[in-house]
């Protein structure tokens, strides 16, 4: 019969971090059925990374392969071109210069591969079997180290006419304001409402606050996680903190709002367990400086998929994009 | 024979302002057959309204119809809603509330009716007959009384979940800035780079400066057109008008540029008429505020249409999107 099983369908995604790569065999339900990982930093040559993942992918593929079809690779990767395949000039990987990567994929495995950046692939993921399951608007913003952004419009991820569209940790919030320890931009969202940014408004913070229980850390264990943990017990500094990263991750929505008017924001990433210390001043901000038209419309919420899993789950659905 | 004719079929674009609605006949070449207006605020009801473009447009297309096709017709008003053919709430319209617009159009010229807001049918025209032929990404901002804009993503527009997206005039560009006239916001693009904007400008600066040419000016002259005069003539507190809202307006287009990599912003509206006064800061600011990955990418150029007709040609765009 010609009829397609989807359920037998499977897809492999990738996360390629700067430290660790890992991998999964992804089935139609979002379900892995089989994972692993290895360390990006090992392999100063892209071919022997290729073949590296080769040697610990195959194996599981054909374990699953006496009843299922491999449809494709999805790739997430920092600086990944969607429209080329390509890997271009990513200061966090081993690999110098523009990378043909998804070309090399398939020369290596025989399906079709496409890539596309992390935070793409992770709004990707939650359209497919996360929180944005049945949205066609909607954007996702990761907290994590740095802020990365995926936008969907209509159902289709916006990429822009480069493959490079959907930066919005790079907007700037506040003209003039913090310089980024990397880029040098002045004020940028990623400059205050990463995990970098909130240790820096902390350590600043706690300076002005002699009394903050901030101060009871040495300079190096102040991450968004201690200051939480001083938020939680009542310290109004820390609590401070993060207020003021909320108006900021705020106003900043208010602006993405009023461009694509998605049904709702998605929060994903280590920076969320702050909860509602963050999120209530975000959608105060939030709504401040919406336009009365998109006032109490739009869902801000954090991601259900598991952390762990999600960059896997996010690559994977690159396969499925647009069938 | 079967074979269309697409030079034989024809659609009525229709633009609503406030005071006066323009119509006209377009082909597919973007040539207006024939064209006219009415006065908008004359027709208290929306009834009497459509019965007098009906009055107006029936002669032209009887005219014009013994060897062409009305494909159909596309309005672009503001607050109109895509999605549901609906004007909402618009606060410079006779008609109050929620007027289902397209129906009683179709109703009445027996075709079908789409509609979006000016600045949307403005970047539809400028798609399919302007400066931004051939792309599939741009971004157009109209620089008017206020500040209007319609992104294409993809060869499409942005409209959001809601059919509202894309009011970039709204967004913030300086976190407790100018309070906006009408909206109450805090440092809008629009409360800066719209004609009034800078109307406020430079009654600021000219009262810093009591030299400048623009204080030999009562104070109700105070425009876009004679800031631009004065110059002209070299005045530099005039020149610093311009110089201060290409500032404000480049930083607003970085921002848009990270959420969707445009290959090109159009500009349009009256205020342009300031030329370089204006592009040369914007395009400064634009570039400074960009991540390098987006930079010397993004061509800044004004509309190539003619603004008496754009707004009719960008309405009849409608009826032929994703055609």
């Amino acid at each position: 019969m010609s009829l397609i099983d989807l359920s037998k369908q499977i897809a492999i995604g990738i996360d390629i971090g700067g430290t660790n790569t890992k991998f999964g065999l992804v089935n139609h339900r979002g379900e892995i059925l089989a994972k692993g990982s290895i360390k990006t930093e090992e392999y100063k040559e892209v071919e022997d990374f290729i073949d590296a993942l080769y040697t610990n992918i195959k194996p599981l593929i054909d374990e699953a392969s006496h009843n299922t079809t491999l449809d494709g690779i999805g790739v997430g990767a920092p600086n990944a071109n969607y429209f080329k395949g390509t890997i271009e000039l990513a200061p966090n990987l081993p690999w110098k210069g523009v990378v043909p990567f998804a070309e090399l994929m398939k020369e290596k495995f025989g399906v079709p591969c496409k890539m596309t950046n992390d935070a793409n692939a992770a709004a990707l993921g939650e359209m497919m079997f996360g929180a944005a399951r049945g949205m066609k608007d909607f954007i996702m913003i990761t907290l994590g180290t740095g802020v990365g952004s995926g936008i969907i419009s209509g159902g289709n991820l916006i990429y822009g006419h480069d493959g490079f569209a959907g930066e919005l940790g790079h907007t700037i919030v506040k003209p003039g304001g913090r310089k980024h320890w990397s880029t040098g931009s002045e004020g940028s969202l990623e400059a205050y409402a990463s995990a970098t940014g909130i240790a820096i408004t902390a350590k600043k913070f706690r300076a002005e606050f002699p009394d903050s229980m901030l101060n009871q850390y040495p300079e190096e264990s102040i991450n968004s996680k201690t200051v939480f943990e001083c938020a939680e017990k009542g310290d109004p500094t820390a609590i401070e903190v993060f207020r003021y990263t909320g108006q900021k991750l705020g106003e900043a929505l208010a602006n993405f709002v009023m461009f694509s008017s998605p049904e709702a924001i998605l929060l994903f990433g280590g920076v969320i367990k702050a909860g509602d210390f963050l999120l209530k001043p975000a959608k105060l901000h939030m709504e401040r400086n919406l336009l009365p038209i998109f006032r109490s419309k739009v869902k801000l919420v954090f991601s259900e998929l598991d952390e762990a899993d999600a960059a896997i789950l996010g690559a994977s659905a690159l396969v499925w994009e647009n069938k």
